[in-house]
């Protein structure tokens, strides 16, 4: 005896995502069929309306309700120093830290040669294009400490040198092979203090 | 410098949900954020769609797409036998072992006295009338195998006997301190055919 197809259509969809396994969407799937009326009109408005709201900044590619978003657009912030993220969140994450005043860079992923995802998968011609037309003294590469994120920093840090651009990647203070987006403020405020030229 | 209001309140209400810490919300947003219009469509449809269908059995209380539900409305069916379990998700596990061909009850939960959930709060009133009508010669009691499970199991058990109906505790093969709902096919399978009498 099978589960009704309106249920299992449900946790066929919430499985897909990240770190959702198979028992956790089935979770998920009951926990939301006994949700109120109200809970889930708010669930689905929250989805939808962000949805309809959320613009991809045409400068540096973060979310935001307007394009250019909230921090290339304010004038309070340094112009010529560009830090270099793999994902939204982790643009989020630096942007907790309020030593760092600079701008961003929202790269869309990381090299990874195993995956075959190379330089026209994530956003460095658009990068290379600013970086040239910007008047930009220097890039903080803020790629994750992981092989992909290592690989993407010494990749970029090699193609922005030839620019004549200073360039130095997030160091001291990240632990080896973590997530930028995990780590806590202190710890990314360290690793910007201790950036190192490349 | 904090995130846009959109991402926020979306991050907020599936943050609630079961097993959802604060990173794995964002996650989710995130790639909700990411989806193909497609896909949320999908998402949005297949939650609201489920939450219209959706009927709970006036009889067992299972969650089905019609009342009486596709159990209690098989003929096939052996209708003087009834396990009880907490949740519709135990249903569908035990309904996945092919030698228990018997009705169900789902209790909607399990006695927890340090939570100060008493009987009003399960359906054990429903259960008892359900009882007394229908001519029903065994009820094997399938609540989890944690402390609330135990407890419910143990009053339930005495509630039941009271009626003269032969009543057993589900049992051999299930790992003490175990949920229901995680439990293999083999190991209930065992369990129900290991079943003691109360």
């Amino acid at each position: 005896m099978n589960r009704p197809q309106f249920i299992e259509r449900m946790i066929e969809i919430i499985k897909r995502m990240p770190g959702v396994g198979p028992k956790m969407a089935e979770r998920l799937s009951y926990y939301i069929l006994k949700m109120s009326e109200n809970e889930v009109n708010g669930l689905v408005n929250s989805i939808l309306k962000a949805r309809q709201i959320m613009k991809i900044c045409s400068i540096c590619y973060n979310l935001s309700e307007h394009d250019p978003c909230y921090i290339c657009s304010d004038p309070a912030r340094d112009r010529d120093i560009v830090c270099i993220v793999e994902t939204p969140q982790d643009l989020i994450a630096v942007s907790k830290v309020k030593d760092y005043k600079g701008l961003y860079f929202v790269l869309g992923g990381a090299l990874s040669p195993l995956d075959a995802a190379g330089p026209d998968d994530i956003r460095i011609d658009s990068l290379i294009k600013r970086l040239e037309s910007d008047n930009i003294s220097e890039v903080i590469i803020a790629t994750d400490t992981d092989s992909k994120g290592e690989i993407t920093a010494v990749y970029l840090g090699e193609l922005i040198k030839k620019l004549g651009i200073k360039v130095t990647r997030i160091g001291y203070g990240l632990p080896i092979g973590g997530d930028i987006e995990y780590a806590d403020e202190v710890t990314i405020s360290r690793a910007i203090a201790g950036r190192k030229e490349m």
